[in-house]
């Protein structure tokens, strides 16, 4: 139906629901101007995420740096809320899809935030250098401030688990290699040390960057606006909830519980006590 | 098990999943401290979820109260986004728990959360008649102070279908006559009433109150924190997610979209171009 | 817009969400015919749910039935996982729908369908009895038709907590009292203890019935199909899964995994290892 | 705590929670063995699906091959069911993380299922082969039986758009390229194409394999079970899903139905009705 002859409803019906993203036409399908068959083959999977997601084709040091992001936050095992829900859903009788939909559905502001969260903070500290501030009082405000909003933790510093998060050196590094490329400015990755170093000063003992701090830098060294680095752990983490559901469903199990089944939970509610007789029936 | 001979371990494990809602022992349930064979046929299905939210079974009138808010909710159609999303997900051969987790899920800020926000609306004006101020001024107060922080929709009040949302008047007829009898205070159908009378100065139109400030005051009335005017809310949708899923399994129907198949979404990104020959391949 | 000026694309766009549940036009509300402000405040929001799910009211006896089903699985404690899931996604930083969405999207074939397969089980028993077989080697033949399709899990019977699920004498004899008023036929409690007693005579032990072979055989009495017996069980728990992430929220935690952080999941996977050197590279 | 130390309970709590997949202690992740900084930069993120789902490494022909696979599938427009809903979600006021989950949530047996049950219908005809039967009647046999258990809608072959998918030719390509280098065997392509030559025969018209087909064939010559080639393109979709509720986040709106608010739902239910007086009232 070409444009000039549908009608207003058409048009609006359509318009409703308009892209930039896809043109899908019997026969054709198109990814932001390039057609499906051409890029099978020749655009690896992070390629392909970039495209969508940003429109056009990354290079090779920004395809190098978001994969290296990408396959470093798969999974942290079922200490983590998002995979131990997606072993127990995998026992509940429901398919794999679900099991994705019910864990990923809770990378919310606490388990998965932290990222989005850190590249807000190297912004608001890098508005203050760039307004002329120094690296250190600007990053002293830009602390202090988020504290005062938001409270003590500090998204991307400090974890529960590892003294020194493994994966942060490593991805930094990757940061650096490219930033000497010239293919990225290498800006965040200093603010984010900056923060490190003030951290330490204030607390008088180190609290290093996780894994939540070293891809928001690299999401935020890349372009990405703060809101996709979720979005991003997202699709990350929703490798590491696939291979636990699977694994959960072949260990077999029904009904999964937290704890095994003879520890019950402790209640503290009201002792025994009898429905009063009238008056709240039903 | 008894308390003495449990080890640290299973005694911190018990603990990490304790609660006072529920005691299930073998052959034992009790809900805050009630034998489920005692509250089976004395206790409504209104009643049992005032219980598990509040820790005490209601009286007849905050019964009443709450049955209605619940039962008044319960559906408006498919072009909310959550009846539309059941109706899609249950042509795409998952199940109506799926149905209804997806859908119930998109109960949000801008969806399910208008209910929440007007409790704390009317909590703030109250707060300042409380510390003083007269009716009027609290609530043109309160509102600014609202409108600066969250912007000018005003949670509660005003429909995008209906010039007036005929859920409204009735809900807060039943509040009044509750009122009547001293059962609950009646103070925030009085500040719901003053924020109309304010919009309606300020704006010079009616912006008469909706469904969501009228459960809003319903549960405010009630006792009921703010967060859960939300949680009460998706319950009493799920049930029109539940019947629009069902209407839509027995009408038939496979991967349905959001417009018939031949009216296809609006392209308005790049016109079709070539994939670049080479450093973008994987 | 009336039928006759509308275009085909408009027919086609509004048939494409049709419906036989409710009717929205600016200022109107109608659910199955009945204007809502006629509805709030006469019916319960129990009846409700069957008026939605049904298309039209219920009688006092359906009412009664309905009601205790709902209100009688509500919750199960932590040990459903369903219950946990929503605990857990309660520290994660997500909304309460979010929480419901995420736990009641888990009640699947295994935690959630079991009442939708003894209402299957019911009815092809009542189908050999009808065709002229007797009772007792009705049940027989059903259950063995069952064990050979779907393994030896009866649906609706034993408890792996509960010697004797208590809610299940107090819901049947509820249904008892209301086949003694005429208003259901007893025919399914009836084939409900032919399983019981047919199971006991087999296995030489009692396997009772518990919440879902109940609720099953009410939902089953009422007329509701197989699937709503689950979508009933989601409105139902999904009360649960809310009063539990709200007593969550107000605990506090964050990022709760399902054992205390001190005790780890056990690794039985490959031991320590190098990546090899060449040929795996990205 | 060494496993000498540690009581009953403990080992059983940490037994409910074992993994093959990941070791988590303080200071050291290890993925399938290898030390996660080893990884980082060195392994890419499709080579990472594979080692968590698989446990080893891909070798260059796989990783390839599976990358194609992932790439192809991440996007088909809000006429799928999962985009619109993503979309939808993103105007609602939710997270990204919940839009994903409630869109991938509904990639089950139908939308998002063929590519499972086309695997199983290959393995199915490869069983008849390697016990005897020629190609022909071995795929005629196995179709015929699919046929008679799940209805005539064969997984992974035409399309409601597209006369010809033109992602599957080049994915086929890509197999075939594989096969010829010894690194997979071919088989799967070569029965994916018996289906569809005994589709024409059977039909007298093409029906081509789609990206389902093309897909599956990818994933069963790389030796994943049929389930995961469900698991596998939800990881794929995730990226569309992201990508669309993204954009739909920056083109605003609020509460977004399926259609344009002015073209309400058509209602077929019943005509206006009174509510009866009585016996019916809460």
């Amino acid at each position: 139906m070409s444009a000039a002859q549908e009608s207003d409803a058409v048009r609006e019906m359509r318009n409703w629901w308009r892209t930039s993203i896809i043109d899908v036409q019997p026969g054709v399908i198109r990814i932001r101007g390039y057609a499906i068959e051409d890029l099978i083959g020749r655009v690896s999977f992070p390629q392909m995420i970039w495209l969508l997601l940003r429109g056009e084709l990354p290079g090779a040091v920004e395809t190098r740096l978001l994969d290296a992001a990408l396959m470093s936050a798969v999974d942290h095992g079922a200490q983590a809320p998002s995979i131990a829900i997606a072993q127990m859903a995998a026992t509940c009788g429901v398919g794999l899809n679900n099991a994705i939909g019910s864990a990923v559905n809770v990378l919310g502001d606490v388990h998965g935030g932290a990222g989005e969260q850190a590249v807000e903070l190297f912004d608001a500290i890098l508005k203050r250098i760039d307004a002329g501030t120094g690296e250190t009082p600007a990053t002293e405000a830009a602390l202090a401030e988020f504290v005062a909003q938001h409270g003590k933790i500090i998204p991307g510093y400090g974890h529960r688990f590892h003294p020194l998060d493994p994966r942060s050196p490593r991805l930094l590094q990757l940061v650096d290699e490219a930033a000497a490329t010239g293919a990225i400015s290498g800006r965040y990755a200093r603010v984010a040390r900056a923060v490190e170093a003030t951290l330490e000063r204030q607390k008088g003992r180190r609290i290093p960057m996780n894994i939540d701090g070293a891809t928001a830098v690299i999401f935020a060294e890349l372009g990405f606006p703060a809101p996709l680095a979720r979005g991003l752990f997202c699709i990350s983490r929703s490798v590491g909830i696939l291979a636990h559901a699977w694994e959960q469903m072949q260990q077999g199990g029904r009904n999964k519980g937290p704890i095994p089944r003879q520890y019950l939970p402790s209640y503290e509610g009201p002792a025994p006590r009898s429905v009063p007789p009238a008056g709240t029936g039903g």
